[in-house]
């Protein structure tokens, strides 16, 4: 894998990870960018001791743009995108409309495109390109931890219109948040309490008593697994560690990387065999924070979807949105069930 | 205002509250009815220290059927609904899909008409009414927090089907919940640590601020206060406070109670006026625990909206899913602006 970082019009940094040997990476990229959007504000709620970040200037954010002028396909004649290139393997950017504001230490915002062919998903991607994603994520999560500021990397992609996404072209985003985010610092919290009652690893116990349990695993490689939580708050949640503890991805060893390709790919296709169409999904990298708790963090991947049936969706309303009290509709036990059958029929070899 | 209770054919409650007067209540529902649901489950969640409500059967329940199908509708010759009556003003039944078990101290759902008219909405209530649907809230805050195994009462109205709202009649609902729900619990803590360190309530604090710096006002009264939180999560969120501190609904004397039904309708005129349509909102009561942190606690009514301009809504993606850090692309004091503005339209005669 190679890394060639580079400038857009505006300043902004983008980096290439090619999947093998260098390429010339010198295309400059020649559009009359607008300046940057104002500075985003990160505020204080105090009912909930928690930050909420305001960021009035993404409602003007590209949507759902026609494929023939995706900003995030490689540059044409005549269609300059963001990627001044005529092609490319993985390509990481500062985002344009960033939720947290470039610059002055208060957090970063990245867009990775995890491939150059527009109607692609991250699940047909071959099993070298999802070892250059893993790089990249690798990559930047050390980068942004070392940025003034950063206290939590976050990689994650939105897959699907159902969940928002507002540009087709298969990509993710990162994340890099000027302070240890909620869900986090709750999952710490229990995770101390945890070992000073029984000075073991609250994820380590976790994942022992659902391999022990199995009805909730989905798969297991010799270095991963994945489960249905047994409190699942989704209609399709699964939760995958890598089975050695590790606070995030940069301290993965290479068979740790090399296995995670293939059990990734394996768990995409098993959720989108699951209703045969393609389900709209969060994937979302829990990393340590940046400083502190790293011995207690277990880096983590969450998949999740909204997707409770061929043709019904959750929504979040008033017990989820207002209390925080959780009603899933579906048996975690069955979707994990069907999440291990499909892969019986995904396992065949052609299915249309 | 009279209450007259009855039961279903299947044993569920039901109670009427009639604004004015005793009305004879004395219909039998007639209809054959399946079995009561299998119990749902409440399971517990180690990494978040928190339940979450498993209730598979409710992927059955009933899916915005036509109006003359309308289940909350007064029953019709050829039509027997859920409430064997001819009219009603408000009627309050256990739901025949609830997201707790019944009958076995493990917590229960009702349902709220609001009123009988399919077609209204319940900013299009008379006063009146809306005393006595706060009435029948009181009735059942009561009467819920006297059941054994329930921990908190949450009185809320989903509306739009952009919220997920299964069926178009105004109604809220009820969940007496088995538990202390999560945001309960985050924001005593809040309030108890800064009780410790200053003396003082939270919430008095937060609502002094508000009203001192005037910015996020939206309404006010001599009783009740409402504004858009500084660090608010959703593209429309209002909080409203009565101005003394009480725990919860029962607590509200007769001043306060006849203050609150103008004030509500004001701000639900707003809301509609906001995009000029009716806006998808969350309307939720936090009531104090029925056991416990009482005196902390301060009744507020939380209102939410997904809505984001007239043709956007937000969605929760993953920052927002799986790290609970929201990113908002409205401007709190933008939002309670033109909210505060919008009432000058509302309150001249006509719009259209």
């Amino acid at each position: 894998m190679s890394r060639t970082a580079a400038r857009l019009a505006d300043g902004r940094e983008i980096i290439y990870f090619d999947d093998a040997g260098a390429r010339p990476r010198d295309v400059t990229d020649t559009r009359a960018l607008p300046p940057r959007p104002p500075a985003t504000e990160t505020r204080y709620d105090p009912l909930l001791e928690d930050w909420v970040t305001v960021a009035a200037h993404r409602q003007d954010r590209t949507h759902l743009p026609p494929s023939d002028q995706c900003p995030l396909c490689p540059s044409r004649e005549g269609h300059a995108t963001e990627i001044p290139a005529a092609d490319y393997d993985v390509v990481v950017l500062e985002n344009r409309f960033p939720s947290f504001p470039a610059g002055d230490g208060r957090g970063r915002c990245e867009v990775v495109c995890f491939t150059s062919t527009h109607d692609a998903s991250f699940k047909d991607l071959e099993p070298a390109r999802v070892r250059t994603v893993l790089e990249a994520w690798v990559d930047r999560t050390r980068a942004l931890s070392a940025l003034a500021g950063v206290e939590q990397v976050f990689p994650f992609e939105n897959r699907g219109q159902a969940i928002g996404v507002t540009l087709n072209h298969p990509h993710g985003q990162i994340y890099a948040y000027p302070f240890v985010t909620s869900r986090t610092r709750r999952m710490l919290a229990a995770a101390e309490r945890h070992r000073h009652r029984t000075g073991r690893s609250l994820f380590a116990d976790v994942i022992a008593a659902e391999q022990h349990a199995g009805v909730r695993v989905v798969s297991a490689t010799e270095r991963w697994i994945a489960f249905v939580p047994s409190a699942a708050r989704w209609p399709v949640e699964i939760h995958a560690y890598p089975r050695r503890q590790v606070p995030d991805l940069c301290a993965l060893d290479d068979d740790e990387r090399e296995d995670f390709c293939e059990f990734y790919l394996d768990l995409l296709r098993r959720l989108d065999a699951l209703y045969d169409s393609p389900l709209p999904y969060v994937a979302a990298w829990h990393q340590a924070p940046v400083n502190g708790a790293r011995a207690l963090s277990h880096l983590r991947l969450e998949i999740l979807s909204v997707q409770s049936s061929p043709t019904k969706l959750k929504y979040l309303a008033g017990s989820e949105s207002a209390m925080g009290a959780f009603v899933n509709d579906t048996a975690p036990e069955q979707i994990a069930a069907r999440l291990r059958d499909v892969a019986l029929v995904a396992a065949g070899s052609v299915t249309t």
